[in-house]
């Protein structure tokens, strides 16, 4: 056996193991929920559980099995269109609002048909052929990786709709905390690399590597917190147009925000609505599910600025100690340790909106064909978000990874690290 | 035991009778589904199946039970505001298009509280203070009935939401039909009294009896078919705008409609969309799924008119012979039968638009308290459609009953008769 | 010369005067305003005074100098497509949402479109085949008094829509009044006669004359006061959901209805916008620019109802004296009277809501051809008004005249009148 | 003298002459517009020509005068209000949407206004305090010439909405032209410097100039033309989704767009609606009116894509000869001038939109006060366009110009050139 072959098998088995991985993770965080609960879709943004299960097994179908493993049989023609999320150069897809319709096929026949295709790939991994595809392997697990995230996101936002407020998890206690002291950590600049440039999975839109110059800069050494969130709203925050973004300020207006997400005044008191339950506020958690537009206010009521994606990942190089991630449990972001110094929370706890609009790297190619409508084609009006959150997969998340959504949205665990010029 | 007593047990066991037969249907309606199936809510108008079971045990939950029975305690104080539809003098209800949110309470727990109010309603109405409330059963039965039909409309927009156009019920061979003429049926008008003043159950809506003065009209002997409808479209009743109202222009070129609800070219031949799925457009049927403007439209084309609903009313009287209902389990309009002679279908197979909007009888007075806002406060915008459809309880319907919908509405069985004035 | 000829001159001569009265009331209503002034759409449903001048103009030229005066040629062949209102039968309009980008033609150019349209038409009601469109003049006289109230409403929502809010008219002292008692009038019902009938000029839409049977029945004998409004608002009338039909209430909690239009609060006292600047409100005006959802609501909370449009025309054979028409000036409706007895304000002051739908009278006939759309495509979605208001020529109002908005609307000087059945 | 005094009256004297020449133009520009042209806003992101006229006018009273100069007293209270556009520290402005509804003040009043101000202005220009505030005039008059340009683009898209297409400006014979052929010129990269760092005038968010690295790239040598745009039409652009960003192909579906702005087939053929009429579309004239979404398809298309702000700006050190401005009159731009080798139409004929969306310069600090809204507070959802237009006039356009559009936008004379990199 030649090294080259070793290093394939080695390859094989490793993807193999961390496909089986990834895919009980997933009906794992489906455990809880009813074949009712699975049905739910509370707004057009996200999806019933049930939709991300089976659209994560779609895409190992599509991509791989279907023009790969010529013995491999579409396990129901009708899903191929079922549940294509938006790739328009397929044979179309549903409108994405009727999601919530699907009660057909059933829950069960889902399951059935994860654990048919599962089978197939394995059979498929195994098989000779299997080298030509572990780049796509790899990229479907990171696929269901963001689906992951979003059952999560999607669920919590589910049953907030429902007047009832079940929760997803049992309410757990969470550990008193002591206020982590706020520091400006100083990062000095110049020419620096940003993007992948090495061998491990990365998505297309961080690629490829390549130069930019910073000005020196100074990033807060952890998250905004909700006691600080407090200070700017309780400083009329909401009602101060100077401090927003022309849209933002149109935008909390028609919409009449006055709070995070989730927020809501129980008693004449900010509680919030978590994967676990209603909960008093926390005075030291990061504050989370605020939007660009809050964010951008807020930082400028803090008299910084946000910091740009190339300034975040420059300086995530310095930072080591990651934050609450998926596997931790809490499925909420968790105060900053009071003993670290240094750069905190920069991986895990909340996705940081950074002031850079998501747009192409110098040299960026999307994927061919198909897949090529994976991420290039949201390029307009979407802000990047850096570092994932607490409901992020510890193997899915990187310093370069670029996470996008519009300046509106906060559904997702997004919250705020402040930036400053070095020399203000 | 006096003859005023023997009347009243007799009154009870025939609303016990009554409320068992009536909520069994209920249950025997919702049997082919799933409990996923049961949580689909595919547009605001429209309801989950397991939403109308509850709203219906609600009804008699909040109406008879916890007003009148002291000894009944709740079964979930949370339902009480959860399955409220839209009586604003209670304390609030969940916003309409939230119901497909409601994955809690369960199926299960939802056929618990049908049989825990069952039971306690049961206890009740054989107790001695009964008589009291047996009028509220009444109302609280052709209230389920009404609901009993929406499960049936609301299931079909459902199912025709999803890509994989399940069928509600096993298809069934339709009998070879021939074609029925079609007569005008002359009536002589004078004065002539309309509305319940009878005995028997009645909503609010269609009370005092009146006089009203008609002039001489014909009305057609059965429905408008499909065959009919598919000449107007071929003569491009679509596309002609001095065929209809403003209103009905309007809306039907925003929504672009070039044909009933449920009808699709398949093949280039019309198919529509049934509750036993997919079936070629059958030449005989009443069309239906058809709304307002277009029954308008259609009659103007054949240079005919709509009956006002007092005309309908006076007619019906000469009408003997049902429709399809309910009970005969086609949940389809059927073909009139070529045998008879004179009205046809009057009670049964489609609603028929009448070109009376929705309005007060003189002397007409809402119930007391919040039942008044059952039926009083819809009077503006809706036009009033006689006669019951293959979806409507035969003991539910009578020529007196009033229901209504917006004129743009077309997901109920709605179709058209045809009148003319006796001189024409 | 014949008896029949004399007749017929006569008749030219009668409509050539009212022709010349009518086209130059219409140029004195635009006198006060300058041609920026006549440029203004301030909503999709008003259009700005220029575009009246020349529609009106339009309507004699479209369907009685082209189509009948052979040696008359066009204005402007632009003009015919530009200034169609609505009629789909011929070749098209703009979107009614345009008529203020109509910079050109010119105000100038519209006089001299007038002005030559008016030559024409005078000579050619002077020529031998008058006696053939004598009843067309007259029908285009009366839609130009349509205009003429419509120039008046329009100008004063474009007023308002000014922030600088200037007046239509000087402004002038109203005199001082002294309350006038209400009281319920009794109308005895039974079966009656409503529709014209006569011989006079008469939309198709007021016409067969036919039977109705009416219930007795009690009008009150003067129009609601802003006073009596004032109390109504006072009692939480805009927060009460019972007191309002289900569509009004979305409504008025959709678009923040808290007062009549035109009404604002001035260092807390309530003003109203007229025709002659911001007034205090006076107690004993009747109100006015009110929905037909505050006109059932306000009635609904004084325990009454509003008329029927049968109800509204058979009494008002019984009420003699006027009210406030276009001719009196003050363009604003006035307090009754309180030195007369009986019905007062039936005809004049503001336009009363009936309870009636707008639909078509048994044996309605649509006029022929194109000027078929002129009423009765409207027949859905629309109640009836009658009456008249100040802003309506005397000329122009009869009893049985039927004019018609959607629910919602309340720039017209629209007001309320109660009614009640007798035996309450 | 001192020198300092004298290069202050110099300065004086310099910025008192730019006033008259800049205050005149925006005159010029109006000359040919009734005051019923100047009235129409066709759209609520366009403005009526006589607003501009009067805004431009407030901003020097608003900001200079009413500050600055205590003699000066508001020409009229209201205009304060009136004539604010968006500045939300202020006092409030009128809803943008109402700018058609100011038939008050008349035009006359308006050119009194400016008058007013121009002579007060004169006067404090000339006196003492002069110093103080010549940079706010500098501002002040970029700002009027921002809205010369939008008075042209603004009174197109007004014309163009009345049915009867008039033209602003008289047509003018074009000058037969010979195609230019097509090159890509390629510019090294490297670390370059861009934003403005001298000491003319420039917006704050040109500022402060620093360091970008840029990787060689190649730019096209001209603007893209109507011929080639027609290529890409023709191929079916609009239809295919790969193309197309996702937010684009949603935007053109909704919007149904088949071709640029003003194009309407004309006899099947393409013709365009410019500043002087309907014309034949001109193969070689650049494409202008399209968006960013079509500017960015037809890059794709096209292998290419679009630059990047700071490639562009680096780019324009390197041509030098301008394209059409203001001041040349065409108001439509023109060809490329084929006896020219390497770039051209950098300044000049249409903006070109980058692949930049709109953001904060490092070390971007916004003006202090109320002027800080002018343009920070637009930083979301915006793309950069660069170079200037036909409609700009040349002492206003310069390389590090920030000029910024929603993506959608497409009423300014927006064009594309094509970038690659290097590489490709």
């Amino acid at each position: 056996m030649s090294t080259a072959e070793a290093r394939l098998r080695t390859g094989r088995e490793v993807i193999a193991e961390r496909f089986d991985e990834v895919r009980s993770t997933t009906e794992r965080l489906a455990e809880a929920l009813s074949a009712e609960d699975q049905m739910v879709q509370s707004m057009p943004d996200a999806s019933p559980t049930k939709w991300h299960l089976a659209h994560t097994t779609w895409f190992f179908e599509t991509f791989i099995l279907l023009p790969n493993c010529s013995s491999y049989k579409a396990f129901d023609p009708h899903f191929t269109y079922l549940f294509n999320s938006y790739y328009k150069q397929l044979d179309g897809h549903p409108q994405r609002s009727l999601r919530g319709t699907f009660s057909r096929p059933s829950l069960e026949k889902i399951m059935q048909y994860r654990h048919c295709v599962e089978d197939a790939m394995r059979d498929f991994m195994a098989s000779e052929q299997a080298s030509d595809i572990l780049e796509l392997v790899e990229l479907g697990l990171n696929h269901e990786q963001q689906h992951q995230e979003l059952i999560v996101t999607d669920i919590k936002h589910a049953f907030w709709s429902n007047p009832l407020r079940p929760a997803y998890q049992p309410s757990a206690k969470t550990a008193a905390t002591s206020s982590t002291t706020f520091k400006w950590i100083e990062i000095k600049g110049g020419l620096e690399t940003i993007g992948h440039g090495g061998s491990g999975f990365a998505f297309d839109n961080e690629q490829p590597a390549h130069g930019v110059y910073l000005e020196p800069f100074r990033l807060g050494s952890r998250l905004v917190t909700n006691a600080e969130y407090l200070e700017f709203m309780n400083d009329l925050g909401y009602e101060r147009p100077e401090l927003w973004l022309s849209d933002g300020w149109d935008y909390i207006c028609a919409n009449r925000w006055r709070a995070p997400l989730y927020w809501e005044l129980v008693d004449r008191e900010w509680s919030v609505f978590t994967c676990r339950g209603m909960n008093r506020i926390a005075p030291d958690q990061p504050v989370c599910h605020i939007s660009y537009y809050e964010a951008d206010a807020y930082a400028r009521w803090a008299g910084a600025r946000l910091a740009t994606e190339a300034e975040w990942e420059v300086a995530a190089a310095h930072a080591i100690r990651r934050g609450e991630l998926l596997e931790g449990g809490a499925l909420h972001p968790l105060p900053a340790d009071s003993q670290v110094d240094g750069l905190q929370q920069m991986i895990g706890d909340t996705w940081e909106w950074t002031s850079s609009a998501y747009s192409a790297y110098p040299g960026y190619r999307a994927a061919a064909g198909v897949l090529g409508e994976y991420n290039g084609k949201f390029m307009s009006n979407q802000m990047v978000l850096r570092g994932g959150s607490c409901a992020t997969p510890a193997s899915h998340i990187r310093a370069s990874y670029r996470n996008f959504f519009p300046p509106h949205a906060r559904w997702q665990f997004m919250g705020i690290r402040l930036a400053k010029d070095a020399r203000d």
